[in-house]
């Protein structure tokens, strides 16, 4: 059965730091999953709205660079041109009246019959393959970060904020209020306080630059 | 496949306001679907429930007004009269105690068997067809007006706490800053500022009037 | 069919003021339903997982005591030791990787074969039966507090933050504005002020004392 997910809560109108968000929350699935993603700062705007099959799983957004993060991260990527929205479509809510019925399509029948097929898309591929920067903070204060934790070293630290955060393995062998990393459940490095919020006590906020410490 | 929804930030305790939403939000759907709506300064009064078909659409939910916009817009509606509450149910959730489970069965089985018809409701029948105020206001600072847009000339302005704003198509015509209305994807007039919070920056809230410049 | 639900906002790391809602907000279900619960100080420390089958509904979660007011309030409990996580899990979000997965079983077939039976979990069998404090505020600032209404006089008077809280049966029997405590729609003793909020208005936090009054 497929799995739909809309970021509901992702950076308003930053397809940048979302897109890292989109491929990592999008990791752990299955085959044949239909991911419809939407964080569009152009509304209303004439860019294309696309699909993607990135290992498997299919993406359906705009072409703002927020399914690009996907694609990298992937084996195998191809991509597909969205016929454009049909006409009694409204111009500001694309997600429910272009993209919904594409993925809902989708995850009845996964082809793309009658699509266009895209070389690349027009926006994020120049996008770093890892961000060192904060994407998004969780309502606990979490400060995610853009890099996968799998391409650190285990004793790697973080500096943020003037600050150096070690590593852990996990929230409970670390004492409360102490800020540490540790590889999330979704694969990212992300910053956090046990029993305590990161983001405020650092003073993080989204594009907060991150420096990998060598050693 | 019938849509239940409910309104879970809709303007609390209010619904008046809450019934242009209602019938905005409501409007692109499907026959058969089905709404349980449930916006109640009234709970445990002795207010009746009652169950609305409006345009093929059904609706349950409080006389307390909530339906009675989505009735007005619609070309053809009928009211009927809910049985009283089963007599083991909560006194202060009717919504899942009284009127959901009569959604659920009107999804399964789209009848009024057993039902009382019900010539208008008791409250909302006097409230105008279309309101001049704001009505809800989005996370994004959006204001929404209870006036549909189709009723207004696409070169209206709206004049709001002191301000004239213009017409735009859409967000992403408009410079970064810039107060504007466009159509919603719901139909209504709705106040917006492009990547801003039009709701701050006007000092807009539920209620705030709304003149409609003739021009 | 079961239902699945997942407290996304009890009261954050707190397992003790949690527990009394995961026994009062899962009694209105049926027989078979399943309950995912998960709120979690000691994500990824060595606490076991657990299931529990009480009056007829299963119950999946940490063994720290957030099911175990839910096993007191039941006629009969019945208690497994889950297995150990998965080896590919993740080490923080064991709600996804580790409970979800038992709890998505239990609804397609409610057995607990292969499970070993648990006399009483580690953590919980010591705590009060009824808890005479606030164990949650919800976003109209109603105060819930972890008594069950049915164990009290009718006439009984609650003492919160210095003032004495009158019994009503309901928001609309009392004037605007007034603090009065009812049995909510799950059984719990709930402070309230009609139309206002109560936990502003009385200063109330989850863990302020509640005194039940003799008459």
């Amino acid at each position: 059965m497929p799995v739909f997910s809309l970021l509901t809560n992702a950076p308003t109108f930053d397809a940048f730091h979302s897109a890292y968000l989109v491929a990592a929350y999008s990791r752990p699935s299955r085959e044949g999953d239909v991911f419809l993603c939407v964080v569009d700062p152009g509304v209303g705007s004439e860019r294309a709205g696309l699909a993607l099959l990135a290992d498997g799983r299919w993406y359906v957004g705009p072409d703002n660079g927020l399914l690009a993060i996907a694609a990298k991260w992937s084996r195998q990527a191809k991509w597909w041109r969205l016929p454009p929205p049909p006409a009694d479509s409204s111009l500001s809510f694309h997600g429910r009246d272009w993209f919904a019925p594409h993925a809902a399509r989708l995850a009845q029948q996964p082809t793309a019959r009658g699509w266009l097929e895209s070389a690349s898309p027009a926006v994020g591929d120049d996008w770093p393959l890892d961000l060192a920067e904060i994407v998004y903070l969780d309502h606990y204060g979490n400060a995610l970060t853009g890099l996968r934790a799998a391409g650190l070293p285990s004793h790697t630290r973080l500096r943020v904020a003037g600050e150096n955060v070690m590593p852990a393995q996990v929230f409970s062998t670390v004492s409360p209020g102490t800020a540490f990393w540790y590889e999330n459940a979704n694969g990212l490095a992300e910053i956090a306080v046990n029993k305590g919020n990161a983001g405020q006590s650092l003073g993080l906020e989204v594009g907060s630059p991150v420096e990998v410490l060598a050693d």
